[in-house]
């Protein structure tokens, strides 16, 4: 059965394709060059997907800077040192307008074209940062938009299904899926502002997420372990 | 209040365009460059959106056709003179996967980023020649989706819109409507296949909805005419 996977190469969506796998399913991986400034995360996404034999890979590029207003798009600071208080109740200026269901309509495009039926997206709750595009609510609505439309939507009974594995796992909790199916985390990249060799900054929301999660199964992660070698 | 108009630079999207002006909107018009053979509509949109003095013109470009799949976008010949019949039972092969998904996807994008409330889209029912993403209970799980897709629908209370002025109306009253509105039909584009400068084919089904529906209200297009002298 065929699934296709948003893959950025950071630590959550490498695992979501990492269950996929191990759940059966032949994994597409989708990427997307969208005007941000680690293209570290899509070398990331390279290596994984072929460590998983993913059938295809294509990496899409869309300019999201046309339209400005995000950390990760323009020259505005990425945050450093945020609490996780802070984390938890603030929408961070890394959000992305929109970009969950831009990503998620070429999903649809593609799965479309391969006759696919299912998405996996490695989105949580838990460890979400703030962004309003990974709530459980907002996949259900997506899912059900998704299924009016497309032709299979019309034409066929068996409906597309969105699948996050992750959902309400605990970034710990993760990590520990991950390994259990075999995710390189070493090639794996989650920093929002990584040197040009991909060494993590260890103080934005996304590393300082990763480093509890390591810290809290009492594992080195073997990312930072590649660097400080 | 601002709006975004999804502005292809056919008929239909030009006059609801000029629908929403008339509503006293202030336009910001979005097209895209999708790998279509007819460039012609993009030129069409340029002197659309500047006719209607929009505040802004952007045209995106993204490229559906890495997924494959489509007569628009791929080098599949373009269906020539089907029957109403034929129009309305089959989804034809210029349907294009997701792809109002993907354009409403950057709407939602661009309107966060602008704080606007409101999407125009020129979708409508009863021409709509198969395709499902143009029928209202589709536009209506969109819309659902995208409150709670952002930033703003965690932290505003005005909910985003989609409004589809010409959703129940034949091809005749849309038409009546634009020359109403003063919509200029010699420098809109709606044919699948047009030669180079623009000359319409005259047997694409986009082409013979839109003569069906001059000829309904006993008007010659003046897009035709401009070719003809």
């Amino acid at each position: 059965m065929k699934t296709i996977v948003l893959l950025s190469g950071g630590l959550d969506s490498s695992t979501a394709l990492a269950i996929a796998v191990n759940e059966g399913y032949e994994p597409y991986a989708l990427s997307f060059r969208y005007g941000q400034r680690h293209k570290v995360e899509l070398d990331a996404a390279k290596q994984i997907a072929k460590s998983f034999n993913t059938k295809e890979h294509i990496i899409v590029d869309i300019d999201l800077r046309q339209f400005g207003g995000s950390a990760l798009t323009d020259n505005i600071d990425v945050p450093k040192d945020r609490s996780e208080n802070q984390m938890g109740t603030e929408i961070p200026i890394t959000y992305v307008p929109a970009r969950n269901t831009i990503f998620l309509s070429y999903a649809l495009a593609w799965a479309e074209v391969l006759d696919c039926k299912h998405i996996h997206l490695g989105v949580n709750v838990l460890d979400y940062s703030g962004y309003p595009d990974c709530r459980p609510e907002y996949i259900g609505a997506f899912e059900k938009m998704a299924n009016l439309a497309t032709k299979a939507s019309v034409e066929e009974e068996e409906k597309l299904s969105i699948h996050t594995p992750l959902i309400n796992l605990t970034k710990a909790e993760i990590i520990q899926k991950g390994i259990q199916f075999d995710v390189d985390y070493s090639i794996t990249s989650s920093c929002y502002d990584p040197s040009s060799d991909g060494m993590p900054c260890l103080q934005c929301d996304s590393c300082l997420l990763r480093i509890k999660g390591f810290s809290e199964i009492g594992m080195d992660d073997p990312l930072i372990k590649k660097y400080k070698e």
